[in-house]
């Protein structure tokens, strides 16, 4: 069963959220407590480990300038990826669309549950602070992540992205169900009396409609002061800024349901796409990725330890990692865990079944070679061996196996 | 959701099971109303077009020597599998590990709710019936499917199947969550008082314990009285002649989940294999098959059809199907239906999101070549290029981009 969430915060209570992390900015716009586009001058600084990729330009820079129109998108470097099991706040990618908002007032803050229902419903921060709330740890992953890579084979367009594009979190927040039950809609309703049998989550506020992805203390980058998190899913459709909720009868007609994020055969490009022909990505594949080794990187001949991270959609365990220091001959397969140490096994009622699985396993290179990894969930899925089968025009879900070059040096390095 | 029911019937109401289907033996054993190993004299005939494996006696022989002990196992030839979406129950794969219990007097048999409950529990078949009756289309597929092509690449162990050892049916009986709500367990719980969490499955009827697989009008070769059915999960764990319910603490012990249908790496072999380091195997991966071309299949040159099947587990779409009449350079987009004719959505909600979808494409083959399909799930999962990456000792779950050789030849034929 997925789990959506309305989360109002990451391993914290919403009224510990740090103040120096909240806007400060007075007045308000088109919604109590809202406010247009970010200037950006209030945001975390840029950290040096915090990389800023193409389409982006860097916190840093937009301070100089004071007013920028560039979505803000940044990962950080693979190594540092896996110091953690839960990322730290700081070090979580950000995706954006368009400007951050600002929300200056959290108490003045309301959604409005719409559509198909008798009685449409305003659920502000104290309605949701009233119902139970839950914690689940799941990563985020942008649709995109490895995007850059999958662009070596065939062009693709979007933003430019490393392996970093994920972040594991602690969420907490209601449930969907039980903010939907606020709204008449009782648990285990698959329509409602007006045929209802979608829920839309919109974020409107004076920019364009956004579903985008990231956390923790939930800060203005990572959806404050409500987002939705979808665990399983694509990162495309955890919505930050949550400011309304529409109950409807068809899948949604937003612009990244209908117009993006959807998976196209290696054989359409931009000169023969029909949106319509394909429905909206929701669930992730199998994905794992070496976070420890640079492409290239060059190391001195002896032991090293290779690790990386790996997931799966739809609630999935991982079963196994496989790693080859041969290119893709012979395997070996790598430890896997969860927390920190504590071995991982699938499915088993103490894993945490939405968060990623980290692995490590240390091995002999004496010479040049490509040391590549892949990894088997709990249904047997398995990653494709070559991107060339999977591209797709928008660059999506690059699953491949995970390959980095090694050079083995000699002389001091 | 995993729907899990346990099933009377295939498609017809159990009162109308045509009676030259039931057995006609007198007497009882161990329980009311069932009795020892069957000597199959009151089976089916063996159809012609059910190929028996290698590892069975086709019944007509089993009539002349009157006792065997021989599972029955057996398969129909794949061009006729796809000659019906609903796949007839004279059709449907057998499979099985022991004789077949025989039951004559269906209103006597009971089933016993026990373990970890307060209130044991004798449900009978009257109780089933009373019970809301859910009906559900769906695949089962043994996780041997397609053993014998994994086994030309290393020999493993296990009955040889081609592709036919799956089958879709019109399952229809009562929920398994209303069934323990009558054992005092309600809907939606995790845990009994006394610490149950899982639901043991049992069929012990003088023979050994049995996982097996099939349908329609539920007869004795498909599990006559009450069966399982767990759709989006390997057939071995849709549990037929059920004849107890146990809730137990932690997995099963029975040997075929702790001993048998476990997913291995191809670096395992039975004199390194250690069973306890593998989790049972429950859903299985996205699946498609070519089942209108015979390997090696001699043609004209010309238009020819190619049909199939395709599925996935854990109630997952197919988003495409992807043929190649290359070898695997160059892919085309085939249709996909379910019903009769009827186009595909994925995840639709007219799609029967359980059972398999049909494909068909029509091409021009002028030379000898390689035809291949691999197919997509909704989740973007894919199919792997080669057996050589999925090997494992018991064959299970091959589902490697199925090949079939065709040789072009310009005389009659």
């Amino acid at each position: 069963m997925i789990v959506i969430a309305i989360i109002t915060s990451t391993g914290v209570n919403p009224d510990q959220i740090p103040v120096s992390l909240l806007p400060r900015r007075e007045g308000c716009e088109n919604m109590p407590g809202i406010k247009g586009a970010s200037d950006y001058s209030q945001e975390t600084p840029c950290r040096p480990c915090l990389q800023i990729n193409s389409k982006s330009q860097c916190v840093i820079l937009l301070v100089l300038t004071l007013l920028i129109q560039e979505p803000f998108n940044a990962e950080q470097p693979r190594s540092a990826l896996i110091s953690f099991y839960v990322t730290p706040v700081d070090l979580f990618y950000k995706r954006n669309h368009g400007p951050i908002p600002v929300v200056d007032d959290r108490e003045r803050f309301c959604v409005d549950i719409t559509g198909l229902i008798q009685t449409p419903k305003k659920l502000c921060m104290r309605d949701v602070r009233m119902l139970p709330k839950y914690n689940v740890t799941a990563i985020l992953q942008c649709a995109g992540n490895r995007r850059t890579a999958m662009s070596k084979t065939r062009k693709v367009r979007g933003v430019g992205w490393d392996v970093s594009a994920i972040g594991n979190a602690v969420w907490g927040g209601a449930k969907l169900a039980d903010v939907l039950e606020l709204a008449g809609i009782p648990n285990l309703t698959s329509s409602t009396q007006s045929g209802g049998k979608h829920v839309e989550f919109n974020c409107n506020s004076k920019i364009m409609i956004m579903y985008i992805s990231m956390p923790l203390p939930l800060n203005r980058d990572h959806g404050y002061p409500l987002r939705i998190i979808v665990p399983g899913i694509i990162g495309a459709r955890s919505v930050k800024w949550l400011d309304s909720i529409n109950i409807i009868a068809e899948d949604s007609y937003g612009f990244f349901m209908q117009k993006d994020y959807k998976m196209f055969p290696p054989f359409v490009d931009w000169d023969n796409i029909y949106w319509s022909t394909r429905r909206p990505q929701m669930d992730f594949p199998v994905q794992s990725v070496i976070c420890s080794l640079e492409d290239v990187q060059f190391i001195k001949p002896g032991k090293i330890t290779i690790g990386g991270y790996a997931a799966s959609g739809g609630g999935l365990g991982i079963e196994r990692v496989d790693v080859s220091i041969d290119g893709g001959n012979i395997w070996l397969e790598a430890s896997r865990f969860q927390k920190t140490g504590i071995p991982s096994i699938s499915d088993h009622e103490s894993s945490d079944k939405w968060a990623w699985v980290l692995f490590e396993i240390t091995v002999d290179i004496l010479y040049s070679t490509e040391i590549v990894v892949k990894a088997v969930d709990s249904a047997a899925n398995v990653q494709p061996e070559n991107v060339r089968d999977i591209w797709n025009l928008r660059g999506i879900l690059n699953t491949s196996w995970h390959r980095v070059q090694v050079r083995v040096g000699h002389s001091n390095m």
